[in-house]
């Protein structure tokens, strides 16, 4: 404990994966590190890995045993996989403070809410050069445009000199809502050095320029000008100002505007409280929708990923809160299709096909990126000019090639994945220590462990089916014969005879030849009608399920 | 049945989906068509809706009803998707001839043995002039480029006129490997008129020309000279004109090639024995590779698509038949992910990613699709100038994007989906029935309907748990207390007592209460058992599970 004061940077969630975002920084001698988290972010399940799941949250383990350690949370922004797992991880952290801007203090407060955690442990915090002292930091908000309002970079200073914290960030000059690209800002917040710019780094392998929110607009209007039925929108319900450019297109068009899904409302409901919806268009509640003619009628809906319960799945299923999609009627997709949602969207877009509607989807023309791109971080490295870039916000692949990048150019850099502890204190980075930084997920209500065997027997179950056998013993003989039932498994194989019976059979047969000291011993037996069941299903229907015996002993 | 003989059309598979293509033609009398039957595919399965199933096939009951009308079958080409099923499905045809050209008929042999039919029934074809009879039809194999070597589309020349069904097909006209797209000879055969076009559409939202596959060797070998250590590519294993291209693309930079991956092989091998590979670069045994020093080797590998078992993701867990991946190696995906397998394939990009190897991905310079593009498909319509177009092989909305081309330029067009029954006899087309079309699963062994509740409950389970009770009764006296047992569930909730116990205290409870009418009532004391564990879960765990409930009564 003697040795010397160190700078550490360990990501809990968000280095190597695009999801669940928690960076923690440390100062202090090695472990007595004063701590500050960065965004608390969740990432939502699929059926191939976390069927059942409802979300997958960052393990808070090690910063739970280290909650006396931990000055203050900070939020960047209000993107689920930044802000969603603050109210349900809130309670493991030790009631420290959490610093973020209006917007996204909003969503942080109702996530506490709805975890049953203090709403007042949210502060809300002015935009650099305030400063928020926590520890041996002092922090700063550097607002930033992304695909939602307020975004902001963190300033960072520490004893060892001055970091940046980009969050989710691009450069967009005239990003229509939410703050502006300001140059002049980064290079004031340069002036002194950066010494390390920790870098979001999703979009390190598109080669051109991001391109702004600006240069959607005057297409939306176009599109839905020419449109002659009536126009429904989707788009990201956190990108208020595609919300606001969509319905302003509708009303250049001369229609109503109508958003449809609560997510929609919720966001500009918080836009609107936070005072950032100076220029957003008149819209109609979905009552009054359903009296205005179709061709004056445009709807911006939830859903642009094709999730099942949001409002382009339920129009693509027909009547939704009275309204109803029809032949001629356009469709426009204002929004990108995200890795591994591929096959939701196009279930919806041939849903509308099948009712003559035409979609528009997966142009550029009608959407734009919330990240910078491969230019743009280039860009960004030269106008900081840091001794060091760590790549964060990126799947390993997305994390290695931001490292190349910088080190092409000349600057130190790493990959830093979850649970690595990397020493920044001098001009190289290295990773001195690994933590346990696994999965929590929210199951039902519950919060269990990725590692904890209760989704994977879920998968199990869902690739293999459910055999349930039930055998009652008095004192060591069977009474009766075994009792089988199957969930997920068909009703009959080979032998055509119901492969119920067939276990049965080969169950009895079995029991009746075992000897007493088998039958005197739960744990064998139990093991030996498994295996009996997983053959004998097998050699009937070529699969060996999942085998639950129950032994019942009367005394 | 006096009515007039008609010429039909109907999908059973392929037309409204990518995958397990099946097209039955008729010619007669209403009810009474001769048939004959062309492609019997496959298609995979996946998490999300089907986990657990080997296969997905087209749903033969209705033309297992009407075998004795079936003429004929014909395979276009050797494509899981077109040939897949013919082994399974076979058996309920009534032991019609299947014809297909020698490396199709290659494929379907090794089908129809590993399903245990008669490969006998398999008879290989020469092309265009050759003609066979089947009936009213009579057909001819017109050669075709593809990404397969030997595809096919059919001329089949009816008493309504001459129709072309094409296959899988893109117009190149140097594809390196089989058959080059040959103008004179679609323009020969069009001279009589088509009737109809029935056509392949999934790349109708493709607005470039395809490029030829010719146009890929190139870059292959600018990119394979540049590596410094080991290069590993995989493609598509049935893509043999790529497998000669990048072999090729080892050998010019001075590299032994070694083939990896059993899909690989047995595709080498089958052009081999069909005469196909006169130029196939010289290839290694794996045995044989691991000598080879790594900056003078080439891996050619099976996995394109991230499946779990091919060579690419086993290279992606380690050390894979003594062969292995390190720092500064290439990886190339000389392939396009296909839709929903993005996550797979991600995975093993990462995995690469972590061992320091580059990988090269998704690029048009080592990657052209086998199918029409938009401005191809238009040439098509040109050059055969049919009456009508019937597009196939896509999705809806790839389909109805087909038949508003043609539309546009106006020829009669229209969708029509799987189990449509399609009139094409006159100048219109029109659909005039609708017959069962669903789908069979291969689930372990055993061919199951689609609608038969058992992936369904498979499903649940992955979604919700499974709780299983057991209960003895005595007369109608409970012996002892309920015994539950949990697969999938977390072990506590909300009372942190074990979820089992919370579980069989209320249920014993609610023995304890039951009356005696109840306990003699099995149906309706397994679904108050049901009800009471749903409950009991929902308060515990936020979930209801399924739940299985066994009452043994003894005597």
């Amino acid at each position: 404990m003697s040795k010397k004061e160190r700078l550490i940077f360990l990501p809990l969630g968000g280095a190597g994966e695009i999801g669940m975002n928690a960076y923690v920084y440390g100062w202090g001698a090695p472990g007595r590190e004063r701590l500050i988290l960065v965004d608390l972010g969740v990432t939502f399940s699929d059926m191939d890995t976390t069927p059942g799941v409802n979300l997958i949250m960052p393990d808070m383990s090690w910063l739970a045993d280290n909650a006396d350690r931990l000055e203050a949370v900070f939020i960047t922004h209000a993107h689920e996989d930044h802000v969603g797992a603050i109210g349900r991880l809130y309670g493991q952290l030790g009631a420290p403070m959490v610093y973020a801007r209006p917007f996204t203090a909003y969503h942080a407060k109702r996530k506490m809410e709805e975890a049953g955690a203090n709403p007042d442990a949210i502060k809300v915090v002015l935009p650099y050069p305030e400063m928020i002292e926590a520890g041996p930091f002092q922090v700063s908000f550097l607002p930033l445009s992304h695909s939602i309002p307020e975004s902001a970079g963190l300033v960072i200073d520490t004893p060892a000199g001055r970091l940046l914290h980009t969050g989710d960030f691009k450069l967009d000059e005239t990003p229509v809502l939410g703050d502006v690209f300001d140059e002049s800002l980064w290079r004031e917040i340069a002036r002194p050095g950066i010494h390390a710019l920790i870098c979001d780094s999703t979009n390190v392998f598109s080669d051109h320029p991001s391109r702004s929110e600006a240069s959607v607009g005057p297409e939306l209007v176009k599109l839905v000008k020419q449109a002659e039925h009536m126009v429904v929108a989707t788009t990201f319900a956190s990108n208020v100002a595609r919300l606001q450019q969509l319905a302003a297109a509708g009303v250049a068009a001369g229609r109503q505007v109508c958003l449809l899904g609560r997510a929609m409302q919720r966001m500009v409901l918080a836009a609107g409280e936070t005072g950032l919806l100076s220029n957003f268009p008149e819209t109609i509640p979905v009552e009054d929708a359903r009296d205005v003619p179709r061709s004056e009628l445009m709807l911006i809906v939830t859903g642009s990923q094709g999730e099942r319960r949001a409002a382009s799945a339920q129009l693509a299923r027909g009547k939704y809160l009275g309204l109803e999609l029809a032949e001629g009627d356009l469709f426009l997709f204002s929004s990108k299709t995200i890795p591994g949602n591929e096959r939701g969207v196009a279930r919806i877009m041939n849903a509308y096909s099948e009712m003559g509607v035409d979609v528009v989807a997966e142009s550029p023309l009608y959407h734009v990126s919330g990240h910078a791109n491969r230019p743009d971080l280039l860009r960004v490295h030269q106008i900081l000019n840091p001794d060091i870039v760590i790549p964060m916000h990126g799947e390993h692949r997305h994390l290695r090639e931001h490292a190349k990048l910088a080190q092409t150019h000349g600057r130190a850099s790493m990959v830093v994945v979850n649970g690595a502890v990397c020493d920044l204190t001098g001009k190289a980075p290295c990773v001195v220590e690994h933590v346990e930084a696994d999965r929590t997920y929210l199951d039902g209500s519950v919060l269990i462990g990725a590692l904890d065997g209760v989704v994977r027997d879920r998968i199990r179950m869902a690739l293999n089916g459910h055999v349930m056998v039930n055998v009652i013993l008095e004192g060591n003989e069977p009474l009766g014969d075994a009792w089988v039932e199957i969930m997920g498994l068909p009703e009959a194989g080979s032998s055509r005879a119901p492969l119920v019976e067939v276990l049965e059979e080969d169950l009895s047969q079995f029991l009746g030849r075992a000897k007493a000291r088998l039958l005197a011993d739960d744990d064998n037996l139990i093991e030996e009608m498994r295996k009996i069941v997983r053959k004998t299903a097998q050699d009937e229907i070529g699969r060996k399920p999942e085998v639950s015996v129950v032994v019942s002993r009367l005394e």
